[in-house]
């Protein structure tokens, strides 16, 4: 069985101690190994230190890019291969790896370009000159510089080949090398990856720790970076870590989310905008299986009309086939892990404690295509509340798998962004409604809890991605139970692992640094 | 003698249990007490979050502009008895007391005008809209809301007007609601200012803890926000503060801070960019008695030129009259608090364990009008290493007062940029140079270090200010030891107090939304 290696210190060593099995979540079939230990972390460091930060430091905003796109072109020219580890190691159907996959290779193609167009600088300016003195001669200017350190990437299971990427692409480009930690679970696909990118890297600039993290954090300084995705246990030990907290050392967290989509209380469900809404839900539920920290987990419907979503919705999720995604008809998998079907059903128990079923029961299920008993899987669950603003259950607590909850509210937009406050803080929220009042009124007492909000309507329909996709020109993260964190956004994400400077000093000096 | 009262809820109340005094620090005259309890933080945290928030949410940029400009205003009618108040109870001399007290009522007034300048609107746009369809329909537009929560300040006891209207301003003018709470043994000028301010204010808008901080974290949830300035080991409290974590609360700290100045290599001392030196140091040195977090801690100039430097430093530090400041003679007062005299004769003498004197000694000093052993008194103090990279005692630990350390260097940029780098992270520093080839190297090594660099030269140093006086249009803040936190900088302030959050709809709907 393979034995996967991580690429630390500029060559692959597979570590040693306890093993760990990786799994295809379907089967439960173990199909690669990692060593738990034995890695020489102070090394890694010291070697992102001084080679990759030098190697980094060397190159224009441009020729990063350009690395950039050889990476986006790697994956293109391996992605059957990876397409096939996705679906055995991390229960994808096709749709769901190519969702991953396709979306870590757009990713690096966003950050390419933007390299192009920052061209051949190596310092971002802020803002425009500020006159500062008497005269026009002082003045403060702000600009960007890349950190001195090194930037930690701790990814979530559920998109090994895209959280590797969407973290990559802006440290990379902004000037910061990388140590990147994959879940270990399904690690193959970014295992993968790697293999295909080192070779197109300078020494030093990206690394891979495949297992646990063990003692990565203590090796933190004051220059560094830690950008953190998973879920709130884990993020409170990361912000609790005392050499994080002695060196100020910056870390992003994005964690939990109880996402929202609201429907308007002008939606007609036949109509172009209620069709929208019906069919952002059911995606949201299915794909990755409702792993997803963008997926839609509480819903809010205009008061009398939850009976007539219900039945779309029963009609919809009844005709999803479920098992083993190597089956072709297949249309939802597994849960990615024995761990995750564990905490998914102790959040249905929840839920079930304090609402009612509307469909799928607690979500047993029988798979296609995989051996009796066998596999991590959960069917579709429809849960519904008529106090969706009182209820501890359903906004308190995330059920990380293909699990929504529905509840009426009494159309005004004051209680919409109610409920979306009694989330404490999410990644993405959304509202259909063609009602340009209510929408306006609404948006102003919603985004201060939302990192993203999707406004659907009748006139984007045709060409929404849905709000479950990450696009890598908008901003990801959002406030509190989300973690306060932010990534992407274009050039906004590489400020995170760059240092805001104000230069105070005579303009033509000033002016002449950043010609 | 006057119990200070803490505004809270929207009145003024004195509290209970045990009386801590505030003294004058020249002549350790007990001049006010503040009870250490009774207070009903849980209320004020309400008040703030119902009455506070509604009041700002009513009102536009304009609107709240108008309200910070009638603070400035405020502090202007009330300047001569603020002014006394500083020097009887901060030691400062009328000098400093204008710094901190102008300084607030500057920095009032620059949000005041860009208040006004961003109108009738409550949400910032953030960037141009983005097309993310297949059309220009579907846009994305990142916007700027004020947080749904209370804004808590912490302040330093150095600058007690500056610091409160440093943070209350931006806070304001982005729309959150404050607790500000003053260090306890200056509060009398944030005191007096409140009593000025209250009036002027909405209910619920601003209130004011005088005293300790007691339990005012625990009240802390997702959309408030926490900004500190002061020293490490209360930084790394609020950090790890349960609350704090559990609910991703944002922090802004401004710690400890080794700032630098760098002589270059090309400069003759008696040159008008050397005399900006000369007198940058000399002032940082002595200004509120070295008491500034922005004050030059650590002096690097080219090896050679050291001797030349002591004399100038040795002749007008020697020329400073200190002791009680409000004898107009005195030149520098004591330091604020017993506390203070002990961290810095401890400071001094952990330096004087690793460096040789060039001046003051250990810093005893006989003060001017001054009851016989009484006050807080330091005379300033300078060292000096023959290897200022290597010297722990001058690169780990902050003396904060009229203390500095001067050491040569090979007159490499790279060697001054890690000079820098030594201190893990300061709020500024500065270079002075009319090399033009040798500042660019040195801003693009250092700058990552630094929240501000101050570059002198002969062309600006007529109407310079100095590195040491931080200017509202400019950021605040630094990385690393300096606590990773950033204030002011225009409407960059404003970011901090706010939520940034990506739209995503049709374009027309959003377009409407910031018009």
């Amino acid at each position: 069985m393979q034995l996967l290696a991580s690429y630390l210190s500029g060559s692959w060593s597979q570590g040693q101690g306890p093993r760990a099995s990786l799994v295809n979540p379907a089967t439960e079939a173990p199909i690669a190994e990692v060593a738990t230990q034995g890695h020489d972390l102070a090394a890694a460091f010291a070697h992102a230190r001084s080679a990759g930060r030098r190697e980094l430091a060397q190159l224009t905003f441009a020729q990063r890019g350009a690395l950039l796109a050889s990476l986006a072109k790697a994956i293109h020219g391996a992605r059957e291969e990876l397409i096939a580890l996705a679906v055995a190691n991390g229960g994808n159907t096709r749709g769901d790896a190519k969702f991953d996959i396709d979306g870590g290779a757009v990713t690096l193609s966003h950050y390419a370009e933007l390299g192009a167009k920052l061209g051949a600088a190596r310092i971002l300016g802020d803002g425009e000159p500020i006159q500062i003195g008497r005269t026009a001669r002082l003045i403060g200017q702000h600009i960007w510089t890349a950190r001195h350190g090194v930037a930690i990437h701790i990814n979530a299971f559920n998109f090994p080949g895209w959280g590797l990427c969407e973290k990559l692409a802006p440290a990379l480009l902004a000037g910061m090398p990388v140590i990147s930690k994959p879940a270990t679970a399904t690690a193959m696909v970014a295992h993968r990856m790697v293999e295909l990118f080192a070779p197109l890297l300078p020494p030093g600039v990206l690394q891979l720790l495949v297992g646990p993290a063990g003692t990565l954090l203590d090796h933190t300084g004051p220059g560094d970076v830690v950008a953190f995705t998973g879920g709130s246990t884990t993020a409170r030990t990361l912000r609790a870590h005392e050499r994080m907290i002695a060196h100020s050392v910056r870390l992003n967290i994005e964690a939990d989310s109880l996402n929202a989509a609201i429907l308007g209380p002008d939606v007609d469900l036949a109509s172009e905008t209620g069709a929208l809404f019906l069919a952002d839900v059911v995606r949201d539920m299915t794909q990755k299986t409702g792993q997803k920290c963008t997926a839609i987990r509480r819903v809010l419907v205009p008061a009398g009309t939850e009976a007539a979503v219900f039945d779309v919705l029963r009609e919809r999720l009844g005709g999803i086939v479920i098992g083993d995604p190597a089956n072709e008809t297949v249309r939802m998998g597994p849960l990615a892990t024995a761990q995750q079907l564990r905490d998914v059903r102790e959040g249905i128990a929840r839920l079930a404690s304090e609402t009612e079923a509307v469909f799928g029961g607690t979500g047993e299920v029988t798979p296609v295509g995989v051996p009796a008993g066998k596999g991590y899987f959960v069917g579709p669950v429809v849960r519904t509340t008529p106090t969706p603003l009182e209820c501890a259950a359903l906004n308190d607590h995330e059920v990380f798998g293909p699990v929504t909850t529905v509840g009426p509210y009494a159309n005004d937009a004051a209680l919409a962004a109610q409920f979306i406050a009694r989330g404490e803080g999410c990644l993405v929220s959304s509202a259909y409604s063609d009602d340009r009042d209510w929408v306006a009124s609404f948006v102003g007492q919603a985004a201060p809890w939302l990192g993203r909000l999707y406004l659907g309507s009748a006139k984007m329909a045709a060409q929404s991605p849905g709000p479950g996709t990450v696009l890598p020109s908008l901003t990801h993260g959002g406030p509190g139970r989300a973690g306060g964190g932010e990534e992407l956004g274009g050039v906004r994400g590489l400020h995170g692992y760059m240092q805001r400077t104000a230069l105070q000093g005579d303009a033509t000096v000033i002016k002449s640094l950043l010609a």
